[in-house]
């Protein structure tokens, strides 16, 4: 039997919010075993882009990263958000490590190649090397990814951290037994998403279908739980979504 | 026989001029066997924290770092300026890995007192771990560390590139035989600063006591060449200040 591994994702509200991010941090250090952290970037980067003048241009909730824009989320990703993540964890007695696709050239990307829309500098995950990652999880280490990869000609690349998480799921799996968990804001994939008790409690691949033929998944949540799907697919035991509070309860994907 | 390693630390001028980093990083990529980079920070924090609004403000070419400044430098150091050399590197077949004081935590420090004058979040190192490093080392990973350390409670400190190399050579001089090399514009420690033939081949502690009592010796090279003298007494074998271009020849600083 594989050694459990938690592969924990929050999101950008989560992580932009003090208080949120405190929660998450203490929860995170409780957790017993294996672990590991990927985050999103969230509102920080449009808040220093605007502070230097530069304009965020959004389509479909998915960020457009010209040259610029690559710099901001470089230093707000990877810098800031990754690295002081990482020292809170340190201070809560968890050895964590910041990461992003470039270090130890664990995740590989190509930039999107421009169909209708140029979204820039955003690379699509090809190839995920887990080697180091699984030998420091197993000497204690506790990886913190930032959602940023390498094209490995140079150039770092921003990328989606639902994928970050799913792609470092799938390659993780071999030799863990993964559950990967999607935090955020609410408490679950909602049946109506004004009522907070309204939680799917699993989720499975028909109703998925069924549900966002009727409108009622939506959005953001489509590519999340369609992440998750192919998470299952792909050798990983486990997919939850749920609030960032206390990583339980939730809705699972079962696949 | 332990085994040989090369320190390579490159101040922020050569980082912050396109040509210079692409020439630094071709050598460094040729320089066989283990090694690792220490890296500046340079006027890129300046020039963003400018962007952004936030006035730098220098006490005897040390920058004073509070609150919003912290976030800059981690912005510029452990994101922009740390992960672009590590793209770079892996592209050059190098497998590198980012790291401040905060992760793995391999560098702990503490918050200066503040005497005559309150530098702000700057740190004075107080320990370093090299377990972790040395194993990675010894893996063939290339750590790249950038001048950023932890005070283990949570926060990030900016910390003089120059002493986060003589600290980081000191502790796996336990573990390897290792040479420090500070790389920069020059090409070496000169007896005229105007007179690039000029460089002093053996620099000992008597001669380096006498050159600065005559003036020879001034400002910024005096810290260096102080810690490179502390780094030899504490089991660093070698260390060399030189051109960033090729790092041989130079001044060699003799214990």
């Amino acid at each position: 039997m594989l050694q459990p591994l938690n592969i924990i994702k929050v999101g950008g509200a989560v992580v932009e919010d003090d208080a949120s991010l405190t929660d998450l941090l203490h929860t995170f250090a409780l957790l017993p075993g294996s672990k590991v952290l990927v985050h999103g970037g969230g509102r920080a980067a449009t808040q220093v882009a605007a502070k230097m003048g530069i304009e965020s241009r959004m389509v479909e909730g998915r960020r457009i990263t010209n040259a610029d824009m690559l710099r901001v989320v470089t230093m707000v990703y990877g810098g800031l958000v990754n690295k002081n993540i990482v020292a809170r964890l340190q201070a809560l007695g968890v050895n964590a490590l910041g990461l992003t696709g470039a270090d130890l050239g664990y995740m590989l990307s190509e930039k999107r190649p421009i169909g209708n829309i140029d979204y820039g500098f955003v690379g699509d995950v090809k190839k995920t090397d887990a080697a180091f990652l699984t030998q420091l999880i197993k000497s204690g280490v506790v990886p913190v990814l930032a959602p940023l990869t390498h094209d490995g000609k140079g150039s770092l690349l921003n990328t989606n951290a639902d994928t970050i998480a799913s792609e470092a799921a799938k390659a993780l799996s071999k030799s863990f037994d993964v559950t990967l968990t999607y935090c955020f804001e609410k408490g679950g994939v909602l049946l109506d998403t004004d009522d907070e008790g309204s939680i799917i409690a699993r989720l499975s691949r028909d109703q998925f279908r069924r549900l966002v033929a009727d409108g009622i998944i939506a959005e953001g949540m489509i590519p999340k739980i369609t992440n998750a799907f192919n998470a299952l697919d792909n050798g990983v035991k486990r997919v939850v979504i749920t609030h960032a509070k206390s990583f339980e309860g939730g809705t699972e994907i079962v696949g």
